[in-house]
């Protein structure tokens, strides 16, 4: 994998970092891997292959899987050859406790920042495939003020928005705009949403080589309650169940190397303990093979998000007022990245 | 508690069962309790109480609740000497699984019932506190078509609603006439919400006494993770995690005996396998002493809801064509027996 040279992204950098305006931020850092480290690291991904093709031997896909998918290739091979494409991955996936469902484990995700990012990556020229939890945050609608507070009847058949008139029509604007360039597809469950990762990613490399992007941002569970495991009907309430998980394979590395070798991958971490942060962000990219991550804490994420790149640098984006959103910053910087990275492998 | 006499109740029941429109069949059953099981059944009380107090030493309410309680308190006391009230639940309660939570326990409850439970009860003459999970299935708002899909611009602040004009423009007319007589209460956690349960069931018995009714179409979480087995941080995603959980306190005798004894009392009993719904219902209305059971089948729940009564008495209300909500059928029945309650004990 080549190494764009990092020095052309100067632009924001040289904001000084007292304003309190949306600043990058560059550094240099150690997470370039070593041949011993990939090497060890190489050892671990054989058995990470064998438990990915165990899952997907284990877990179906959904029943709209295939339907999805051709319409997740026709939206691809339509297009002229210079576009780019990105799969905006967005919102949690749930894991089931009981084969006809009524409890599950969740995370908080909401798909905000899949959404905001989605839009961004619109207006920067990509076309999106919006992978999404169904339910989860969308595009355009999230700015939206909720109609039964805003809306008053006025004549037959007009609304009058009483606030924010002026915000909805440039979201409604917007959205007319750019509505050919995005194809939503759902998931509830990681099952679900695994195997979209995946059919979806490879027909991006075949079609879309190193024009596309894989844009990480749906949480997904870390871990999974077995088939063999799980119970028929709803857990009863008369005793005290225990949970055995399992844990969730970690398709980055396939994905990287097997289904998508061609496509700019950004993976998240969010953690909340800052303490772990960067050192994980560092591992994930040594051990996975993938062009970055975004590093995020709980409590922060809405305003410093920090970029490791493979090539070692570290770039910190901040937006300490949150006048207008993050995400605006991150796509910009990523559409960067991605020229450069596309400059390198032509 | 007195025994209403059930053939009030004859409307609905002279329907023909062959017929498509919604039937409310009555029979019979064995749901009352003889002495000797309410005696058995108080030996578990004593040790369900000490479960419940220690479940509210475990777990502190949420920062909003005192500021919440007092709106319940306004709401309750500005009205007039026979307004009745009830308090609808809605929504699932999530269990989390770490103290800054990223991960929880959850179930498939969207709040369809409760919210439109409510308006049905609103034009029923009720208000309403509605006690719903954060982000539910909101009353009136819940038919609202997607503003993205349906909104047209026309002109500088009146929005075309190009399909389903008459339906928002009735909807936004029962909710102007009935947005003074609901108060909003939201919840996120298991914690949250019984400690609301408690706090709004104690206000209505004492200042609304008979007239008040608790609407239990919440889907409570059996289970918990104590504080004492919850971890700071996220768990961390290299071991196989095992979750034992603690089940949650009974709440409904405490709320039937003791924070709400004169409010008439309905609870709801979901299940997935059909042979144990009736037995469950049955025996739930022997052991907790409240008045009603509404029992529902995952499968069926839209078309089909049967009531038992702490009387013994059984009724089935069939909505074959869901040509309009069960909900409608369901609170028409359930103000029936209310007020055969409210005569009963006044």
């Amino acid at each position: 994998m080549s190494r764009p040279n990092w020095q052309h992204q100067t632009t924001l950098s040289k904001i000084p970092a007292t304003s309190s305006k949306p600043i990058v931020q560059h550094s240099s850092a150690s997470a370039s891997s070593t041949t011993a480290e990939v090497m060890s690291a190489d050892n671990i991904k054989t058995e990470e292959f064998k438990l990915c093709d165990a899952f997907f031997k284990e877990i179906p896909p959904h029943a709209d899987y295939d339907e999805s998918m051709a319409r997740v290739k026709s939206f691809i091979q339509n297009s002229n050859p210079v576009q780019r494409f990105v799969l905006v991955t967005s919102g949690g996936t749930l894991i089931p406790l009981e084969r006809l469902m009524v409890r599950y484990i969740d995370n908080f995700s909401t798909g905000s920042r899949g959404a905001a990012s989605t839009e961004y990556f619109l207006e920067a020229g990509y076309k999106v495939i919006f992978l999404h939890r169904a339910k989860s945050i969308q595009p355009f609608a999230r700015n939206i003020p909720p109609p039964l507070e805003t809306l008053e009847w006025e004549g037959v058949a007009a609304w009058a928005v009483s606030r924010d008139s002026a915000k909805v029509r440039r979201i409604l604007e917007r959205y007319a705009k750019h509505k050919a360039s995005i194809l939503y597809v759902s998931f509830e469950s990681l099952g679900d949403y695994l195997w979209y990762l995946k059919g979806i990613s490879c027909e991006l490399n075949k079609s879309i080589g190193h024009r596309g992007m894989v844009y990480l941002a749906a949480a997904v569970s870390d871990f999974y309650v077995p088939s063999s495991e799980m119970p028929e009907h709803k857990i009863q309430s008369d005793t005290k169940p225990t949970i055995n998980l399992a844990l969730t394979p970690k398709m980055i590395y396939p994905l990287a190397t097997i289904w998508a070798p061609k496509a700019y991958i950004v993976s998240f971490k969010l953690e909340t303990d800052s303490e772990i942060l960067m050192e994980k962000a560092q591992k994930a990219l040594k051990t996975y093979r993938h062009n970055m991550v975004a590093a995020n804490l709980l409590t922060t994420r809405k305003t410093t998000v920090t970029f490791v790149e493979s090539t070692g640098k570290v770039a910190r984006i901040d937006n300490p007022e949150e006048t207008s959103d993050i995400e605006l910053l991150m796509i910009g910087f990523l559409r960067d990245r991605h020229s450069a990275y596309l400059d390198a492998n032509s």
